[in-house]
């Protein structure tokens, strides 16, 4: 898993650096006909990676997204009208079945089909009108990482291309490679943390927009290899219920990015420090990194201040792609903390048949 | 809250005993337009009652549906491509922002709108084409219960009604109300089992299909009202890496319904009872009420016997909205067993501002 974690920048630098003209002649095809809503189909971390890619397609293409229910087709039988929808189904493996049967279906009712997936000859691939590789390698661990990062990646390519936004391109190709490296340079303050946080019995994980993905993805990385009942919210989901589970001294990471959500995030972490919670910020907003911060151990107590941990500077659509490298460190040094072996979770296997 | 519950079979009697007139006059004037899609609007309880709401859109209408981002519309002010799409938001109170807001951006985006919620009056009210009001007077406990209970109904009313299914409709105002005074009793049930979860550090909740909004709403009443972590999953994403946390002894709570998913529940029980889990099936598929059951204290050890309580038969599509009696009544008793006041969770309050 850390070995593959760290060869994160190069599998994204291989894929953003390409001449794009796969996902030029893509979007071209699909922009041909009249496509109104966007669905995804995945399982797991490729869901996470959905959640990415609804605000993608909603903030860069004005399209409406919604995440497929696969058990509407595979145990429901329904025939759903699709005639003017882009279907999207994200596996690493491509051969979770209920996955490759949704996007078959789909295809049969009228959909176009795109599938992003690290196996070009899965049943997935198969299935699908279009397929997008994800180029990462083969992935040995159980908790994917680098593929997860690569169908970031992806998606971000697909839908930069498709607004044509030719900054983001740029981004993507010249910043994010060695954003990822740079992130990479968390592991010691996430070791570190790992130490502090390995007693608490439990951790919530907050987010709002692009970055929800990566609070749903360290929360699903935490479980699967350190056990621990981590929970993800957005921040506005947080205050229509759970934030009543906030006792006090709590561990809460937040996730915060430059842009439209920093002052929504900033409001939360005040809220959450007056009820007495733990309060870790991950942020990329220049202004929370100027503030100077002692050690984890020291500085992280019950309603005091909050640590921040800086993460690399990008524009927010492409924030996700290098901030989940921080969670993916803590899940690993969370199972280090607790005796587990992070290759090997507990009863999980690399792929998942589910229908 | 426990006399709000204990109200649920006369508001829902309410609502399903009407002509249907209305619904009738709503679904002739959506049916007039093209519309391919759906998309939810909604926080929280009523998030919740959202899911529900998508498998009724696929299953009875052959309709892809989607669950909103309100900060694509309050954070980033994305433009969305709305105009053969039906946005339907849903909200006990009306009073939401980002719902509200949400709503009145997709209505000037070309969407056709139609509010679900207890107040006629609310922006949320006012911001929609059509209002189906949920008719459950006033709710006074913060935890919802019959206003979720009612935004089903209302839910099944408007999909069977857009189906035409004379079946389902026969069975809302005939059955569904006498099925819900039978789940009131089993509050004896939920009293004993919350004695026995009450030292639980977490819980986990399980179902497939329509009944995955009765496993997320009774974990959210059960995060409200008694602050203990519970994470609700479908059978199939938890076994794409969250299973992962079933330390031995682990409490599982599983709903399941006479139907499709049935088969698929059961092994997935097995598969929790094989490792170490203690499993509670809530569930109305006959040949599961013939096991004969012991008492909850006696009979379910880790890897033991599952302990069955058994909810009204009834046809799938509708069995939730009685299946969610148990999981509020076992939130509530979870509560009083922490001393802890259900009716005024702390930090909550009734009507949450959020953007």
């Amino acid at each position: 898993m850390r070995s593959e974690i760290q060869e994160q920048p190069k599998v994204v630098a291989a894929l953003t650096g390409g001449s794009g003209e796969h996902y030029r002649a893509l979007v071209r095809a699909l922009k041909s006909v009249p496509l109104h809503f966007v669905l995804y189909v995945a399982r797991g971390t490729s869901d996470n990676a959905a959640v990415y890619g609804q605000y993608l397609a909603s903030t860069l293409a004005g399209l409406p997204s919604g995440l497929a229910l696969p058990s509407a087709t595979t145990l429901y039988r329904s025939r759903l009208s699709l005639r003017h929808s882009l279907v999207v189904g994200i596996s690493q493996s491509g051969e979770t079945p209920d996955v490759a049967e949704a996007v078959a279906a789909a295809h049969s009712q009228g959909a176009r089909t795109v599938a992003i997936t690290n196996n070009p000859t899965s049943p997935l691939a198969e299935a699908s009108d279009w397929v997008l590789e994800t180029r990462a390698g083969a992935e040995h661990a159980v908790a994917a990482t680098k593929t997860y990062t690569a169908e970031l990646a992806v998606l971000a390519l697909l839908w930069s291309t498709w607004a044509g936004d030719g900054a983001l391109l740029g981004s993507l190709a010249d910043e994010v490679p060695a954003a990822l490296e740079d992130s990479l340079a968390t592991e010691s303050a996430m070791a570190t943390l790992a130490g502090q946080l390995a007693p608490a019995p439990r951790l919530l994980l907050v987010a709002r927009g692009y970055n929800l993905a990566t609070a749903l993805e360290t929360s699903l990385k935490i479980q699967e290899t350190a056990a621990v009942p981590s929970l993800a919210y957005s921040g506005a989901d947080l205050l229509h219920g759970p934030i009543a589970m906030l006792d006090q001294g709590v561990w809460v990471l937040c996730f915060s990015a430059s842009g439209p959500t920093e002052g929504s995030m900033a409001e939360l972490r005040r809220t959450l420090l007056s009820r007495g919670a733990r309060v870790v910020n991950l942020t990329n907003v220049p202004v929370e990194l100027s503030v100077p911060q002692g050690p984890v151990s020291a500085a992280v107590t019950a309603g005091g201040p909050v640590y921040t941990i800086g993460l690399p500077p990008l524009p927010e659509p492409l924030s996700p792609i290098v901030n989940i490298v921080p969670g993916q460190l803590l899940a690993y040094h969370l199972a280090v903390a607790a005796g587990r072996d992070p290759d090997h979770p507990v009863g999980l296997t690399k792929v998942t048949f589910t229908r």
